[in-house]
């Protein structure tokens, strides 16, 4: 990350897990703050983007993928705040007590506890991320909360026709709402998967920033940087079904696709910031994409409202 | 406690409760805190009580009778500083995995696991306080923490040999290693209990100041204002004996006792500042037992080691 000048990233830190269980990844991540307080910090606002440059390294922000770590307790939603969880996504691809997951066949949305995690949710500052829902949800997630949300990790469905990447009606209500849209890297997520060049991604950029504006975008790399495949296995199935469900990849092909040559790692994001110069981007623009959207999102979005007291 | 100028309280939020029960204990406390912004706040700094004084509420600080909010993992240590928790007993009245309580008849010292615990308290700013602890477990803790402890709540043997009061060893090897220790009123560790007079509580301030030092006595009243009968027999018995254990009361008076007339609650500080005024102690020498020495103690103690980075 520090080779490649990645100032702030937001992590995992729950795909399944409860809260017990997800307070212990956090403190797997709290040794590894002790261990190695040179290359990274844990990051709460945005103030510690500012921090990360000043002392040249990552502020690692924390986010779950599944309302799982809060269980059925609303309490829970405060109290991860304070330990310091900045996005929690309302589904992971199944139906969860607050909404549904985009691999659901009936997209309900928001559920009779969702309205309330909602609420709770913008009260604290825990922002609302959709990348994982479906489209009624997502739409609704948009319309109710009160504060913008995210989604955080996925690309134009117009662009590829992926089940995770979302259609124009879904991008507009985010956005309209003052929201974001992180685009994926993640081979499934990219027209031609691996074989995706650099420029056709970059293209892909271009265009949404000019049909929704250059403020509301930015990178959402969903990278899984030396991850084995018992990892992929634990996002997909958890502990909710005994036959495996390969997602978005297949029997024959069950582990991480291979990256884009332009996008192996953490390193290469200045490969990026080269395709959209050469595509003729401006360089405030680009600088908009690669961080400064996602810097004004997190300074407006993680304070508690009425925090002044 | 707005009547009485409390500006900071140190509340217990755990007797015998787990990890997760301790979260639900803190969930009740964040809503206390939201529907209560006007008269109290989650103090976790020193700098919180300057802000309760400036805005006319109490801080309200964390702290554990019982090392069981840890349960056997030690990096539940730094999650519990993060949620707020300021103080924490290595033992309550038993043995614990750490330590040895006040009650049990063979006092081992401080545990292989308590030694890991207290170098892991002294790096986040938890501060050991062995108020319940038996007498060598409390001598080994001073001399082993490389940062200053606390007695919170109890008073001198010699002046009311009671079993939870401190004999001149323990005060001393606390306050030579720059610890504190903080005067009760609970009827039980008075002399005279709950006739104990004004002046007679006050002549005892005066004279552990002479023998210690003004600088390390302070307040813990260990007042349990407005508790029903249920939670004093929650604290003697948690879940760990099915006979009834009567701690300091007896079988024939089993709830709290009667306060004295001159503190039967919050609102009664200022009768404990008169009387110290009356038997003719200075008002520096007041101010500092009356709070400002806990503020240092605060200040100096509540802040991760290392905490520039």
């Amino acid at each position: 990350m520090r080779e490649g000048q990645v100032d702030a990233v937001h992590v995992t830190i729950a795909y399944h897990e409860n809260f017990r269980e997800t307070v212990l990844n956090v403190e797997q991540w709290n040794r590894w703050f002790e261990q190695f307080p040179h290359l990274i910090f844990h990051g709460k606002w945005a103030s510690d983007i500012d921090r990360a440059k000043q002392t040249n390294r990552t502020a690692i922000f924390f986010g779950f993928q599944n309302p799982s770590p809060i269980e059925d307790d609303i309490g829970l939603i405060e109290v991860w705040h304070t330990l310091g969880a900045r996005f929690m996504q309302l589904t992971y691809n199944n139906q969860s007590l607050l909404a549904t997951g985009c691999y659901e066949s009936t997209d309900a949305g928001i559920t009779r506890m969702g309205k309330q995690v909602i609420k709770e949710m913008n009260r604290v500052g825990l922002v609302i991320d959709m990348s994982h829902s479906g489209d009624k949800s997502t739409i609704e997630a948009a319309d109710i909360s009160e504060r913008p949300i995210a989604i955080t990790h996925a690309n134009p469905y117009d662009w590829m026709p992926a089940l995770r990447n979302k259609r124009h009606e879904v991008i507009s209500a985010v956005i309209d709402n003052g929201g974001m849209i992180g685009f994926s890297l993640y081979p499934h997520h990219l027209k031609g998967k691996s074989d995706c060049s650099l420029k056709e991604f970059c293209l892909m950029v271009a265009n949404t920033a000019e049909k929704y504006g250059i403020n509301h975008i930015g990178l959402g790399s969903d990278l899984c940087q030396d991850q084995p495949d018992s990892i992929v296995e634990w996002m997909r199935v958890g502990r909710w079904s005994k036959e495996m469900d390969y997602g978005e990849g297949t029997a024959d092909a069950p582990g991480f696709p291979p990256m884009p040559v332009w996008f192996n790692d953490n390193r290469d994001f200045n490969n990026i910031e080269n395709g959209l110069t050469e595509i003729g981007m401006s360089s405030d623009d680009i600088s908009a994409f690669m961080g400064g959207n996602w810097y004004r999102f997190y300074a407006d979005n993680f304070t508690p409202l009425n925090a002044g007291d």
